[in-house]
Parts: structure tokens; C-alpha cells; sequence
């Protein structure tokens, strides 16, 4: 019966760690989290102990004295999802990667090179930059809009696929009898002039055993939405609450049929941040620690963060969340609409905004059963696919897979062992078929 | 005594199965070594098992029908690196990136998060790449001139050492008690604005044990030795007659005089092929089989890559080496120019210069003795501080291992064990101190 039946998937965001932006601070927490290879090593492999699907690494291209501490000082997506493949052998390895401020060439090689390394284990989350302050880093006069960033990634999504399709998967002969390396017919220049980019390729490095990186999204706004059901294999989206799962999910799964692509290839990931406790009460008391650990005045910075860096600090504390008009819409336009939705509609004051935004209660808090039973729910009622898992307190990611993995696979929802060894065979993806193949195999039939 | 002696240093170039453009079918190569990490960490290991100082990852950014097999499908430096040092404790790690074709905030942070991941281990070789074809694939109307190339890469470099110095060593205080993070007065912003970049940062990532990455260079033509006196903490030139080495070697160290820097803290490492026989005889017999397996119609395509994939074979192969004119002066200016220069004084066919640049006969092939003697003497007699070890045939690098290496221990010449675990440590070379420390010192002093 487990085999026939419907199969949760997991992802592991990595993020210094973990839990809010005060985690560092926390008995548990290594202080230097974020740089320190021998931690995220450890995290990767008890990941994959739990049988994780991928590991996750997000990213940001800006930082002032404002920033949260694991953000100021962290690896770089590629190199340490690079490192880590390397000290793994079955779990997926994806990161966060900006179309707006990178080159195609460079991007397409440097995940395609990683898919080599992990043997078939590479994803991409491709994400187009909200903080305004990349464009200073970047030699740029200013940062596109949203609108103007979905345009630049949709064309760049074309170029990087097509670019992966350079060598067909038999191109290469390697017979060292006759001298012939490979066959000069199965190799193509994408030749790609848009609006853009002009890249000629071939690109120099061939697909992997799993055809292509897998691409990951997490588009929440309109434009957002739309890019992620046409491009995305894998979609990544907040997952606070049921209600917004739920409706975020029907959404999106109807844009990818009016795609013209198949809903059930195309999965949604809700991120939770788990906090498990023996009981119902230890559980709420490890999320108050966390929560604690949290300043006003960080508390204040981090919402200031998501409204282009505003400064609240010049805000009463204990009154009403303040008007901020349009301020927020160019950067994490989603994010910030609800945030002032809720504050509205709850009547929360400045101070309640930002210790929620700081340190998100979420659905995920209770006794292992309680979790697990949570997710059954949102799994088997239309508001997920599968999760990833950044814990709310350090030390989750150990909770999670010692105590609630263990009750999901006993009721058949989730592995015992892995099935696969790329992430594609992981979520059940397709191998996509290389494009200049297709052609050729059209063109025979006629 | 060994403790007093001038040390030799060794680099480990790892490029497919090693040797020449038909390696591939060599009996004892991997047809895939190009792409294949199992092998790619056996040679790592193999290196680290002999001491060397680091591990060197060449790269280039355009390829096409002609171009070797190595380069056609090949790990992008940046991934494989990190992935090595996962798996390695000792050795650098060091590889080529472009400045002609990147982005200085990109770069840094990927060479920053390397040096963590390594533990203080890792080294750029600053490329401006020779090859035109490279504009086709970064939406450029065209390939930057030499010149400008060595003005971007010059700026370029500012841009980022500035970066690597965002936060001082000590800005890091992480008091869990207090709640401190870090001391904002030991964050930094560049605010560079010049001719080809606007760069405010500050990076987010902080230095490492061992300050910053090594610089490698390679310059070669007379803007590229004035750019490695001025940058460079090491660099890679061509390593194949003595006479040509030496007359290196005292050029750049007196450009390095000239730039105000120390002679003895600039490293020059002529790159060599050796080819380790357990006779003469047979190392010879090595040589001639691994240049057997290049076919003629594949020698002049490699030749035709240096000068702008020129077409060879339009020429008669058996006359005297065509003349060119200007040819090849705009990419590879100083091996063209060598190439053009030997084949006119030596009398060569077409036949024979393409054969001779394709599987150069080098100085170092022969029995264990006389390549360690010849090791011995290029770096008493002013020609190298150490080598970068390409080796000659698949399997070379073992063989040099085993049987060259503990000659020269024997010698006193190069360490029994590691004496450091940074990359700056191991080739002797000083911590950069933090540029801003460097002002707040000066400051307090006066």
C-alpha cells in the first residue's frame, strides 16, 4: 500500500542557524553558523540520514549594518552547495540564484557543473533580486522594476535551458580505438538574440544523468505566479497558514495548466519552520526562548527590511501598525501586502507587527504527532506537495527527522529509504528529453 | 639544516586525464576524466597524499567544434573547487576566473566562500581571457582589445581586494549574552566608483584565516607582467626551456622590485609536463606514445586555436610554417608570437609545429633522478621558486609522487609533512593585513 500511495517530499533550508533572526544567540546555536563548513556539513548529512529530497540554500546580493546577522556574513549558494554535494551522496542540493544581476553563460555552467559533481542532484531557485541596494553592487544605475525583473528572467530562463540542451545525451562517442571523441551532429549553438542577451554557446559542459537541473521558483506576486507555472519545476511559497497554502496552491496549479503543462509535474513546496517538543507545552516553550531572543530594535530593523529598508524606530511602539502608502510594493510586494493586511485586520500595534514578522508563530508547533498530523492535513487537503523544512529553533532539523519523520513513514506517507539517486528520480520529475533530440526524432518520423 | 633551506613549492594541474589534447585515449586514462569527480578526487588526494601546495583548475569561457576534447565538456573551477575542499584537509585550491567576463561582487564573495569552506585554503588566477569567441557567449558586440582588458582587470582587482576587506577580523563579536553581534565600526564600504565599476558593498562575507584568497596571474605579454608584478602573490608562466624561464623570472622579479613589492613574497611557478619513466628509455617511450595518439588533422586545430581558430589546413603540410602577419596578436600574443618566432629559427614544417605545440617535449621527462636533478637546478639557478606539475601522461601524477618527490625530500628541497593549513601558509606568504586596521592604526599612531 505505501508504494501506491501519494508521497510527501522534503526539502532542508539551510540558513545559518536556522530559527529567527536572533537563532545565533540560542544555547544551542554554533555563534558562527553561517560560515562554518563542519556545521552545514553536519546539517546535510543528518538531512540525508532523514532521507531528505534536497537541501536548500537561499541567498541576497545586499547587506547594510540593518541586515540580520546570518545574512551579513554567509556562504555563497554555489560553493557550498558544491562542498556539500561533495560530502553526499543521494540528497539534492539547491540554491537560490539572481537573473538580474548574472550572466546566463556563467549560471547555466555553474549549475550544470554542479549536477556533474553531485552525479544528477543540482536545482535552481531561480529568484530575481527584491532588495533595491543590489544595483550599488552591481555597477548598475538602477535596480529594474518588478515587472522589467520577470521580463529579464523569463528570457534568461529560455537562454539557460537552451544552453543545457548544447551536447544531446549521446553526443559523446569517446572511442579510443578510432580517435572519435564525440559526434559533431549531436552538438548546437543555442544562437539565442533577444531583448537581452545574445549568447551564442555551445556551452562546455554536457547535461547530467538527470537531464537538466531542476528549476526552482517562488514567485508569490502576479508576475511571480505566472513566471513559476510556466518555468518552474518546483515551486517554493510561504506557508504560515492553511487558508493562504490552500488558496496559493489552487492558483498556481491552475496558471500551470493553463500553461499547458501537467499540475502534477510541477510541486509546491510550503516553507514551515517546525518547533517540536516532547509535549504540546514544551514545544510553545522552546518557540517563546526563540522568540526572545529577538530585540524590539532588531525586530524593528527586520520589518524595515522587507519596506525598502525603512526606518520604524521614528514610529510609536504600542500604537497601530502606521500608513506606509505604496512603500514596499518594488521589493517583496507580497510580503509586504499582507503584512499590512494583517496588522489592519488584527489591530496589531507596531510592536506585535514586527515581533509576528520577526518570529512567525506558524502552524508547525507541537508535539511530534501534532506536526505530523499538520502536515498530513495540508498534504492530503489540496495546500502542499511536500515542505521545506527550516526549523524555527536550532536543533530542529535533528527533532524533525528523530521524532516526526519517523510517524509519517509509519503511516506510509513518506520513504524509509531513497528510491532514487537524483533529484529529479526524488520528486518524480521527468527527465526532460534534450530539445535538438525531439527535433530530430519529429523530423525522422515525417 | 632542510628547515633552513629555500623551499620548493608545487601546484597539482588537474585537467582531464592530464597530458595532451588525445589523453582521453590514453589505456590508462578515463575517457570522461574531463567531467568524472571520482577521478578529479583521486588525483586531489593523490596530491595532498604528496604535500603539494595546492590544486590548480585552469578554465576558459568558448568552445567550438575544434576545440579540444578536455575543453569541451568540462567541471566549471569555481564548483569543482569547492567540492575538492570538502574533501581535502591541507591543500589549496585555487582556479582561474575571468575579469573580462564577471562581476567583481560575484567573484569575491565565490573566492570569499571558497576560503571559508577551505579553511584559509583558496587562490584565484586572475584570467582577462584570450579567447574572442567568448563576447558571442555574454551578449558583448565585442571581445575587449588587450590593453583594455589589462585597464578593466586592473580596476577590477581593486574592486575586489576592497571587497575582501569589508569587515575587519576582529569585527565579529557574536556575545550571545549581550546580544552583540558585530561592531559596526569595523564594517566597511568601498564606494568605488571608477572608469568600468560602481561598487558600494560592503561584501557579505567576512575574510578568512587567512586574509584573503591568493592571487595567481599569468601574464605573459608585456601588459600582462606589469599587471602580475603589480597584483600578483604567484605566478604561472610557461615552463619549457630553461633559457625562457630564467629570462622570466628575472624580468618579472625586477617588475616586482619595480612596484615597490618584495621579490621573495611573489612566487614564480613555471608550469611543466614531467614524464617519469623508471629509465630514460622509457620515459621516452611514454612520450612518444602519448604523442602518437594526437592525429595530424587534430594538431592543427589545436595549433589553430592560439591564432583566432585559424584553419591550418589550408596550408601544405610538409613546407616551412606559413607567415602570418598580425595574426594571433590580439589573443594568445605571447604564444603566437613564440610559435611563429621557433618555427622560422628551428626551419619547421607546418607538420612539425603543429606537432611540437601540441605535445611539447618539455624538460622534464626521464628517470625520477634526472627530473628531480632538473627540478633542482631550474630552482637553484634563478628560473622558479616551484612548479605547477601538469603531468605529462594520464597516471603522471602518481608517478611524480612516488618517485620524483622523496628525491627531493632526500635533498632537503621540499617538506616531509604540511608545516601550515592555509594556502598563504604553506607558500610562505604573508597575512595582507585589513586596510582599514592598516588606517585605525596609522590614526591612533599620530
Amino acid at each position: 500500500m505505501g508504494n501506491a500511495r501519494r508521497q510527501l517530499r522534503f526539502g532542508a533550508a539551510l540558513h545559518g542557524a536556522g530559527g529567527n533572526m536572533a537563532s545565533w544567540r540560542h544555547p544551542e546555536a554554533p555563534s558562527d553558523a553561517s560560515v562554518n563548513f563542519p556545521y552545514y556539513k553536519s546539517q546535510a548529512l543528518k538531512a540525508e540520514e532523514g532521507k531528505f529530497d534536497f537541501l536548500f540554500i537561499a541567498d541576497g546580493l545586499y547587506i547594510n549594518e540593518k541586515s540580520i546577522p546570518h545574512f551579513l556574513n554567509r556562504f555563497e549558494p554555489i560553493t557550498i552547495l558544491s562542498a556539500l554535494a561533495a560530502v553526499t551522496s543521494r540528497i539534492g542540493v539547491v540554491g537560490t540564484l539572481s537573473t538580474s544581476y548574472s550572466e546566463p553563460f556563467t549560471v547555466a555552467r555553474q549549475f550544470g557543473s554542479l549536477d556533474h559533481i553531485s552525479g544528477g542532484r543540482a536545482g535552481w531557485n531561480v529568484v530575481t533580486s527584491p532588495l533595491e541596494g543590489s544595483a550599488l553592487n552591481y555597477s548598475k544605475a538602477e535596480h529594474p522594476n518588478h515587472a522589467l525583473r520577470y521580463r529579464i528572467a523569463n528570457e534568461y530562463l529560455e537562454v539557460t535551458k537552451g544552453l543545457w540542451d548544447s551536447w544531446e545525451d549521446d553526443a559523446f562517442i569517446r572511442d579510443k580505438e578510432s580517435g572519435v571523441f564525440f559526434d559533431p551532429a549531436k552538438l548546437h549553438r543555442l544562437n539565442h538574440k533577444g531583448e537581452f542577451f545574445s549568447v551564442q554557446g555551445p556551452l562546455n559542459i554536457a547535461r547530467s544523468r538527470q537531464g537538466q537541473p531542476v528549476i526552482f521558483q517562488a514567485g508569490a506576486s502576479e508576475d511571480g505566479r505566472s513566471f513559476a507555472a510556466k518555468v518552474a519545476d518546483a515551486i517554493f511559497t510561504n506557508g504560515e497558514t492553511f487558508e493562504e497554502a490552500r488558496s496559493y496552491y489552487a492558483d498556481v496549479k491552475r496558471r500551470v495548466k493553463e500553461a499547458g503543462r501537467d499540475p502534477e509535474r510541477v510541486l509546491i513546496f510550503p516553507g514551515i519552520g517546525p518547533i517540536v517538543g516532547g509535549t504540546e507545552e514544551e514545544a510553545e516553550r522552546r518557540y517563546r526562548e526563540a522568540a526572545e531572543l529577538v530585540s524590539v530594535d532588531n525586530a524593528l530593523d527586520y520589518l524595515g527590511r522587507f519596506f525598502e529598508h525603512h526606518d520604524f524606530s521614528r514610529y510609536p511602539l504600542d500604537e497601530p501598525f502606521p500608513e506606509l502608502g505604496e512603500l514596499g510594493r518594488n521589493s517583496f510586494r507580497s510580503t509586504t501586502d499582507k503584512i499590512k493586511r494583517e496588522a489592519k485586520e488584527n489591530g496589531w500595534t507596531l510592536r506585535e507587527t514586527a515581533l509576528r514578522v520577526t518570529t512567525p508563530r506558524g502552524a508547525f508547533i507541537g508535539a511530534p504527532e501534532q506536526v505530523a498530523d499538520r502536515i498530513q492535513a495540508w498534504f492530503e487537503q489540496g495546500a502542499a506537495d511536500g515542505f521545506i523544512v527550516g526549523p524555527g529553533v536550532p536543533g530542529g532539523l535533528g527533532d524533525f527527522v528523530d521524532e516526526v519523520l519517523p510517524i509519517l513513514r509509519r503511516r506510509g506517507l513518506f520513504r524509509e529509504e531513497y528510491e532514487s539517486d537524483t533529484l529529479r528520480g526524488h520528486l518524480g520529475l521527468p527527465i526532460p528529453e534534450n530539445r535538438y533530440a525531439v527535433e530530430r526524432r519529429l523530423a525522422e518520423r515525417v
